[in-house]
Formats: C-alpha cells, sequence, structure tokens
C-alpha cells in the first residue's frame, strides 16, 4: 500500500507535504480532532515535543486533522484558532472532506479507527506504526531511535513491524519478505 | 579506556555480571544512593520501567550503589530493605568501598558526579552516555531505541557521542576516529 | 458590589441559576474559553473534580464561558460539542455578548482579567476569591473548607478577604468593617 | 480517648511537642517510615508542603517515625540522614521501640494499620480523621480549611466524623453526642 495525505488546505507551511517527497527521513503523523480531549492533552503536547526535540533530517512531524464528527464546529477558522492558542508549531493538514461521507479522505484511505491516532513511517516510506490511542514517550522514543538509526534501504527485502509483546524490543523489526 | 564495575557484592542476580561479557547487547547501568531523593523519585523507577519493557537481548538494566556520603547508614543490610519496598527487580551492584577514600571504587575509576547518574554502553561495549542527572523518557528512548538497532561493529572505525543539542538528533552518532 | 451572571444561555441545567438564590450555599464560578488551553487542561478538569467530589448542598459550581476573542469559532454550537467530549457535568453560562464590544457583559461587569479566573462566593453571597490563573487543589480545597464550614452570616459585620500570603492561612478571614 | 506522641527522640525542634499542649490549633500527625516508598513520593511531599503553605498558628504539621519492620537499618542515625536528603522541615518523633513487640508505642496504642497513615486533630484535639495511604491534596484541603475555622469549643457536645462519602461534603461533621 502507498501511503500519502489528501489535505484540502495545510497550516503552518508554505508548501503542501507529500510523504513520497519526505523518503529518506522518518515520519510520524499524529491524526486529531481540535475537540478530542486525548488528543488536546496527550497526544499533540507529544508531537509538539517531538518537533522540538528532533533534527528535522530526522524526524518530521505532521498534523491531521481528520474531522468525523461535529463538521459544522471543527472547521478550518476554528483550527487556525485552535492552533494559534495551544502554539502548535509542526505542519497541519486538514483532512479533505469527502462528498456524502462522516468519514474524510485520508482517515478513510488509511482505514483510522478514531483520534488520535499515530502513524510512523520508516525512511524509506514504509509504515512502521499504527496505533491507535497514546503511546507513552518511552516506547515512542524507542521506535522512532531504531528508525532513525536505521539507514534507507535496510529492510529492502522485508516488511516492518512493530514489536511492543511484553519482554519484546519496543522497536521495529524487518520480517523478511 | 575500559569499563566494568568493581562491586563487593551483588544482588538481584545469582552470579556477578561484567560488561565485557555483555557485549552483544545495550547496557545501562544508573547509579544511586538510597537516600538519594532523585534515584528514589525519577532514575529508579524509570529505570524499573526500562527493565520490564525492553527485551533482556536488547538491553541490560544494572543499578550501581555508588554510597559517597552517610557511609554509616547506607548500608548493604539497609540496600536490601531499599530494594525489596522499593520492588527493584534489576541486578544490583554495590560499589566496592574503598580504603580511605570517600568514594567507592567504580564511582572513583568513571569519574562520576553524583548520584543519579546514567551510563549507556553500545553493543561494543563503548560508553555512548554519561549523564549526571535525570533524562526524560523520550530522550533516553531515542538514544535506547538507536543504539539497540546499531549493529556490533557499526561504529568499528569511529566514536560514539550522544548529540542532545537543541534540534540536533537525540541519539548517539559515530565520530570517525 | 452585588453580583449576577448575565447569561444569553445555560447548557447542563433545566432553569438558568442566579447568584441571589444560591444564597445559604458556596458557589464557585469558573469562567473558561473553549479554547483556552490552561482552560482545557487544568481550570475545567479541577471544577469536574469539585462538582464531583462536595454535596451539592455545600457547593456549586459553574461554568462561566466568557469569550473575548476568536468569537467568530468559539460559538454556542461549538461550545455544545466541546462540553459533550470534555464530559463537563455542571452548569454552564453562556457570558451574553455585548453589542460593539470584545468583551461580553458579565466578564466586564465583574472586571476579569483574562481566562482561566476562579470566582468564589460565601453562603451570603459575598465575594470570597477572584484569581485569575490556576489555584491549586490543596489552597482552593482550603479556602472551601472554611467557607462551607462557615455558617451565614458569619461575616455579617466584616467583609471577606483572602489570605495567601506565605505563612498565612489559605483561606479567606472576615475583615471588621 | 486522649491522644499523645511516645517519643523516644525528636528531630527539627528544640523541645518535644506535646498533643495537649497545641490545644487551639488543628493538628496533622503524618506516620510514616523512610524505606515505605508511598511516604517518600506521597506523604511526606504533601506534608511539607502543608508545613510551607498555612500558618503554624492554625496547623502544625508532625512527622512521626513508626518503624514496624527492617527495624536494624531505619535506626535513628539512618532517620536523620534521611531527613537531610528530603530537606523535611517539619518536626519529627521517633515513635518510641517497644520491648518485645515490632510495632512501636504510639503506633500501638492509635491502632495505626501501617505507613502512610494520616491524623488529623482538631482545635479541641480531637480526632478529626485517621487515614490509611494516600488523601489527595483537594479533600485533605477541604478537611483542613474546615477544620481551621472551626472555633475551639465548637463541637462541644458532639463528635467529629469525617464525611467522605460520595456527594458529601469533604470535611468534618460534628455528630451530637
Amino acid at each position: 500500500m502507498s501511503f500519502d495525505i489528501d489535505a484540502s488546505e495545510w497550516l503552518n507551511t508554505a508548501e503542501p507535504l507529500s510523504l513520497p517527497a519526505l523518503r529518506g527521513r522518518v515520519v510520524l503523523v499524529t491524526a486529531f480532532q481540535m475537540l478530542c480531549r486525548g488528543c488536546a492533552t496527550l497526544s499533540l503536547p507529544q508531537a509538539r515535543n517531538l518537533h522540538l526535540t528532533f533534527s528535522r533530517d530526522d524526524l518530521v512531524v505532521i498534523g491531521l486533522h481528520s474531522v468525523f464528527e461535529h463538521h459544522h464546529v471543527m472547521t478550518p477558522d476554528a483550527l487556525r484558532a485552535f492552533v494559534h492558542e495551544y502554539r502548535l508549531p509542526f505542519p497541519i493538514a486538514i483532512d479533505r472532506p469527502r462528498e456524502g461521507s462522516q468519514l474524510p479522505e485520508t482517515m478513510r484511505a488509511w482505514a483510522l479507527e478514531g483520534t488520535p491516532t499515530l502513524m510512523v513511517f520508516d525512511r524509506d516510506g514504509q509504515l512502521a506504526l499504527q496505533h491507535f490511542g497514546h503511546l507513552d514517550d518511552l516506547r515512542l522514543g524507542a521506535l522512532l531511535g531504531g528508525l532513525i538509526e536505521r539507514r534507507p534501504g535496510a529492510c529492502a527485502d522485508a516488511s516492518l513491524a512493530p514489536a511492543f509483546a511484553p519482554g519484546a524490543n519496543a522497536g521495529a523489526v524487518c520480517i523478511p519478505l
């Protein structure tokens, strides 16, 4: 599967971003809604911290505003006020509304279960993690540190699988194809 | 410099551990004193969490009880009661007291500045981090994830340097020798 | 000065509330904006906790949505979605917009400096505390415990003053008129 | 029942304290052991905060070191090092060891179940709260605020009972005798 973001608008960036164009870096996308409490209190502050901690050459943090409820009040204008008040500094895509559907385009294409959801892609653009809910700093840090260390092409003949089982490496492993 | 632990006694392990014998794994040593508040409230709970999160094939967590003050009350017997009450499950070395010195042997050999101090060694046994004070879960997780991912010998012609400057990779980088 | 809330609408209550009608109970009003980060993460969770901890005969908790910026997106409809998502169970007044002014009516009449602001009234309806920003649970709990204990009329010949100076009673004291 | 502390030694005070001599003030006694994790991380920091927040005319905070296990290492000397390292500023009584018993004298007389235990006495010296475990700042603050507000003799013909039932006043009430 090939992943990209289908956005109707971008905030905090002069140009729209595209996942294929970010190949060579690890990319973290945090799907959120501005009126989702877990997003406002946990996942967005964590994303802000990630954006301020890592080098942009290693990790790119992107917010994805995927509205699937209360559409009439979580508008682009409302999001702009929210982003200003919460001091969010990273690029944010507005997931494109889909005619006749509650779910916007990217949320549907990626089969997101709700918000917050973390999506992490390795330097080759391969999905390394899809996690619905919050992930603690230690495990997320370990996953990102491992993916940043891994050079592009390292999993060329393999697929990635996150390994969070108890007693297992809190990272992502290459699984031979 | 070659690092090893000079212990007068070990708790929570049938056999004494040696850093050279742990080559192939990442090793984290947390130097502490049982009556040090930052150790009891921050670094030891973090070490416990690390021990329970990572695979023992990837990361070995070791406590190092380096007493440099209040020697008459931070005795091996007192430490045993402390380890029991704080439910510390990882191996703990008692830093060997040094005749005529406040500082025990390992603390002196490693030039530790106080407690808590984090020491992290890569799979080749090379020092990747020496940090006096607490390090947050995100940065420590990223460092460990990177070191776990890196295969032995990856820095064969280089030395390791941690990179925590603002805007820099929160990990460790190989510096050409 | 006589205090009351000038609301254009109430949520979470069948009937509008009025401060004079609540005489005999301690009343806490938390002025907030739905897109104010300190409100969403600190003062509203605290108000929710207060509402669930104290008897309604002793303490009545009221939210006051005083919008003074981003008026076009902090609408009554948006507030309803916010109150639903944040599971706020206490009565909430929408501060009445004022023609030709950024500040709504109650905010202006009470001279509120911003959000969050805590207003606490004693059993006689006298203002016991006006605090801009967050107040920790210990000090707020002590103030409320003291006001709840004090029977109506206890300060009949006096005015109330909060006493938060270092070393002072973290409560409110009667000052002879 | 008449309460007093039977101490073999006092720290942080020039003279031993006695509960009868403190009549007129609210007194909080926190029973602890230096190697009890809940004490070191929760109840002692809270007691320190109480001591620094309230006026000494209103509230007196006392630590009670009630050793009932690991007696050979939780000695007065060890306690002195602990009190120094944890920067505890309030008076601390060492509960008097009892010949042939694990339990020290005050712990036995007061029927304490373990550590940490909070004991709160009103201005008349009457027991207002005995709580095994931690009590959150909001409820403890409300209890203390109520007791501080209540003048001596207010419960002369009644006994005190704490009221922490859900929906009830988080304070203490006079129960007619």
